[in-house]
């Protein structure tokens, strides 16, 4: 209804600046034919996204060049942004996983994770949405 | 370093009452060889969930059978819940999109979104974490 677009795309810098900004995304990934979708604390390194995850997870078995997605999203009053992330997953050895130790990236639960995943960026893109939840005035006007 | 494991399963009912007391989560989907990962406003249609997308969006190209998989999370304090489910998705047709209409769900921004597709779930899981970010503790005793 509004001559004002509810969608705003995002600058690549932007997006960056919100990836730096927090901790804690989602990824996307498919093994088989099988789709996964998992909650990830992850830190920027670089043009990269770096996380952890346990030994012998499902996840390490789609990182041979396989794509996948992450995102991350923010809720603000009456605004909603979020970032997505299209990349190549890639299993750092012992060679480079020193890399996440510079960065502040750490399981969030206490068990013992160390194995060091990639991602590294195909497309990188956001949205800020205007958001408009029609069923929450009609509660309230009721 | 706890005995007590900082990971719980939840039961299937649990991951219902999440599934039901919230309203936005991320959709995972691939086209092709693309990942994709999009936030989506949904609703719990028995035991279903339905979503509404603009007719042409590159979701359509996926809901001829292909598996999905959908996440919500939530975090209050020192613990965080995240509930995953695996499905198929399918474009309702005339016939159904009507169920669209009982159920608290709208489309978020002021676009015209009105295709109706629904996930029927192979398989809910679901995990609460305690969390433990050493970081946080460690710039606070520094």
């Amino acid at each position: 209804m509004s001559e004002e677009s509810p969608v705003v795309e995002m600058t690549t810098q932007e997006c960056w600046e919100m990836l730096r900004d927090h901790e804690f995304g989602r990824l996307a990934f498919t093994i088989v034919d099988e789709q996964h979708i998992t909650p990830i604390n992850y830190a920027v390194d670089g043009a990269t996204l770096l996380f952890r995850t346990a030994p012998g997870s499902k996840l390490l078995g789609v990182v041979l060049g396989a794509e996948v997605a992450f995102e991350i999203d923010d809720f603000a009053g009456e605004t909603a942004a979020s970032v997505v992330v299209r990349g190549r997953a890639r299993h750092l050895g012992e060679a480079e996983e020193h890399r996440a130790e510079n960065v502040p990236l750490r399981p969030w639960v206490g068990s013992d994770k160390y194995d060091v995943v990639e991602i590294a960026p195909i497309e990188v893109t956001g949205r800020r949405f205007v958001l408009d939840r029609p069923w929450l005035h009609l509660r309230l006007d009721d």
